[in-house]
């Protein structure tokens, strides 16, 4: 059994992981750690955890954590995770979910992140990338920074354009939508039921971070290149799961049958992305409720003749394949693991 | 008192009619048709209506209709409107609220709305147009197409861009997210409450026809020219309102400045159109929240420096703005009643 | 034109005050009172407002009221009202929203109201009630206490058979639903979207206040009776409107059809209470969508004659009928106005 | 490996039966039947489930079944489930999750399902009942009657109070809050979103069919005894879920404490019903949030002094443990599996 510690047990993320984790044969859950939380028991936290789990959320302390895991979770903001992982790096292995680690460029780091300071030589240590994309390097890896959930879909929705047909991808807009579980538990006036329910709240009409993230990771030296990538992302009525919509404008030319192939043919043998048509089912999908609780990106492509684009949509779940079971996901290849361990649950749909 | 008639009673638009008329002083209902519905009391179709009406759905009968009143509403289908207002036209005003008489240009109407036959001549008579831009046409019009939702959120926020700045809008991306009484009260699974509630439904990706009606209506000889416009819809979980983000790409330059001022100035003095400044409130804006129950339409522009955009954000109530309100405002304009008269209910909100 | 202040501008009751004081063709908003949001503009703290007011929210300051108000309605906090309602008293008329002057018997009003310390002599002063029940000694009040949203259906719902048909209710037993709302905007974790969303939450499950509002209120000489009653409340997955269920066993006999007629008389003239059958629409009635945003208070009784009980179901918006509604509704009994005036605005449904 | 097949694949029982079963590691799915929906495939049917089952949807044919499976889960009406039972039962295990064999006195059974007529001889070998208060006579049953949803949360509640503490409940009031996915996936205006959401619909005010079959459970030779239960159904604005009130009179002199402790000793041991206090976590409990996509039965218990009752709370997924779970949870038992086989999944939250 390989001993995991989770950081940061009470946000959403952090309580995905106990659900996660719980759930996966080859784990056994050895720490919660969590400053404000330290005393509480998990189910006081997250209500519909069972309730015989014997542990109790303990202040951060990495040389406990050390002690007593092989793997530490960071569930914790990016400032928080910059700081554990210096503690850590050298003593166990580290998954981190923040935004930490994610953007590599040194100067875009700090312009997106400036609270999260960090040495450029840990940074260097961490791999990071969406499972489906870099897996190969995950094996064996003692540090790894998960993607953020926007991050995920847009890759994920993009990489068969640019990896697969090796497209110049000129223009792509992304617009976002997603749950209110993508905001956690902060107390912020405007996430109280009375206003959040019934929203279409544009809270990052320009400047999301996720799209700096999305355009440091493709630029790493790949064929098919992206020009401007811009995004803008908005708050909608219900709880989990989010759409990554990319409006793709390209000068290479392109067929719906071409599209199609191409995403059939990268995703072949994926465990977790299904490439759907917009209307095979009796609802249109994607749609993050098709993939609720589960670890499936559900990602769909279409040629807009007319408008001279090609349309991507990629689902998810916000909480599961786009931060805890992801970050299972890597460590399920980190150790070699078949890849979807303690994945295979089934969306919870209706909901 | 103008003597109105409502045709298509029992679907949304017509009940939301019915809520306006009892609200607007000068006009008395008298007429209720509806095929389907004939024989129904308005409560039993519409449960939150005053229960004392005194009027009982017909079956559509246009003598009928042209003896009781002075104006008929129709909110019916296209391909039942286009019929009715051939039988109507030239003996009571028609204020239609469905796309058979919105898109001028005869193939783009017949590829967009096939099933609703007109003829040129009567489709010509038609004054179509969001009242803050087309006003002036509608006073004494006797026969008025509606703009769409869709497409009434589209031209309220590009017109300052191209009728205010002069620009030349090089490739307009437009996403729009809805509630699900857009969809009327049609029969159909995938809109069970278990099924769309929790949903983001992609269920015009491509080839939403607003697009086409926008389109058409901006190259009706205008200062600044709009070049692609391509468009796809989202259902997502609320009921009421819609928000249309459009983003903008243009090669004349532009200041966030300039085109915060350019809004103001273009809808100074609009009783129905705010332009609001995205953080001016406790919860981000536009946000069709904010306009519930209401005619407003709020507008705001952001200038992406980053990515070299402009973003657009127009949200309004789909049912009041975006229907059966910017029909009673046309009505008013047709009347020269005030624009408001009728239409200053304040939003409801929370709900 | 009556001058109006409000108090409490910042919370929800305040919002709905404003709203439905713009509506109203009598009133004039001259003063808006708050402390934590005093500078704010109205449309900063209630989004949906007009723009345009020219008002901004001052420090409460209690001769500056008496000064430039004829009423003042308190929308704050019971201890804040009994405080500032011993300041105004003298001075001006005075609505309150709050809990504060309720209940009237000492020892009640102490249990249940305990951080509200006030004078019985000031207590006394206040006119209480349900403006259906008790609508003369409205007129001319200079000192009214609203009742709680619950405590209003409940009475409503209630009433015809202790004072119609001048029962003897053995055992009531009140299940109450309600929506995110009647929480207000208090920063508490529960009422995030993300965990208050989907819930049918227990908050009330014993001792809900609203139940001893309404037995001192029932006690005080009437025909009929009440033995037990006891309450249950939760809050569901929606934003406005209140449902309470009232399960009543009495050892007198009555039939369904005394019952119907029986409300329907008692509410027969009432502009505001509308006696519904359950079936009588396209949905269950009564349903609080049904009522949204205006006045209404639904009403349904029905026989179980296998259980030996009634059901009386009693629906209305908890911001409205609940609260501002109803006190713009007593100010116009206080005023001698038509009771109707400015509330006659039509529900808005579907939302 | 036990071969299984699923009647009624379509319906939301049977789209839950499949996740479920794909879970459970000691099933095998052989066969999905269902008239309308033959030729689909299951993703088709329910968007989340995974794209390479392999199976398609048959037309219903009782020989088919009986050859290729072992045991038969028929989640179909119970009039189609009397019928298919009457084909199935001496060939092949079947459990009904209809509720055609739940209630087991013939003249009860006919005035609340006068469409599912059956023999009495059929009915009598058919096993009913909660697992966790019959389950030994699951061993080896051949026929299982799995009990409705409210009536697992209603006997689940209860019988503490009267198999645990022998009480005499005078009376008992039950009140049921649930979301939209009780009622399927048929065509109903009532439940299409627009009306659907935000409701609070009193669909089953008198009369819920669940009261008699709890009542006739009970009645079945136990310590303490059930006078008068009475129930009133609520559908309330979410998908998932439901929460069963009981508001219980008894003469007997109980405490507190006494409740309290009976509660956690009735079930102690228990893997899928959870005792809770109703404060004990960051919202109030318990509530169907909490045990969302999982087989818990969560069961809160309060003595309400002031009123002379206890107050019982149960919260299920309607789904799961209130259908499909519950099913499986029976299936565990007759093979004698550990109970919790393939049903440890935790709940997903929030969601």
């Amino acid at each position: 059994m390989i001993r995991v510690g989770i950081v940061g047990a009470s946000g959403l993320a952090g309580g995905e992981l106990i659900r996660l984790v719980l759930q996966h044969p080859d784990l056994e859950l050895t720490y919660l750690g969590g400053n404000s939380s330290a005393g509480k028991r998990p189910a006081q936290l997250h209500p519909g955890l069972r309730l015989d789990l014997g542990l109790t959320v303990e202040a951060v302390d990495a040389d406990v954590l050390a002690e007593r895991c092989d793997v530490v979770f960071l569930a914790t903001p990016a400032p928080v995770s910059a700081e554990l992982a210096g503690l850590l790096a050298d003593r166990v292995n580290v998954i981190d979910l923040s935004g930490a680690f994610r953007i590599r460029t040194p100067e875009l780091h700090e312009k997106w992140y400036p609270k999260a300071a960090r040495s450029t030589e840990l940074a260097d240590r961490f791999v990071y990338g969406v499972p489906e994309l870099i897996g190969e390097q995950l094996v064996g890896a003692p540090l790894i920074s998960v993607p953020g959930c926007y991050a995920t879909a847009i890759t994920l929705g993009l990489a068969p354009l640019t990896l697969g047909l090796g497209l110049n991808l000129k223009t792509v807009v992304v617009d976002g939508k997603s749950g209110s579980s993508g905001g956690g538990l902060q107390l912020r006036t405007a996430d109280l039921h009375p206003l959040r329910n019934g929203a279409i709240a544009p809270y990052a009409p320009v400047g999301h971070r996720h799209a700096a993230e999305v355009s440091d990771f493709l630029e790493r030296g790949k064929p098919g290149t992206v020009g401007s990538l811009t995004m803008s992302a908005y708050g909608v009525s219900h709880v989990r799961g989010l759409m990554a919509s990319a409006y793709v404008f390209t000068d290479d030319p392109v067929s719906e049958r071409d599209l199609q192939r191409a995403y059939l043919r990268f995703y072949k043998g994926s465990r977790f992305v299904r490439v759907r048509r917009n209307n095979e089912t009796l609802i249109p999908v994607p749609d993050p409720q098709a993939v609720l609780g589960s670890n499936y990106c559900d990602v769909t492509v279409l040629h807009d003749a007319d408008g001279g684009r090609i349309v991507v949509l990629a689902a998810l779940d916000n909480l599961v394949k786009g931060a805890a079971g992801q970050a299972l996901q890597a460590l399920n290849l980190r150790y070699s693991l078949p890849e979807e361990t303690g994945l295979t649950m089934q969306p919870v749909m209706p909901a």
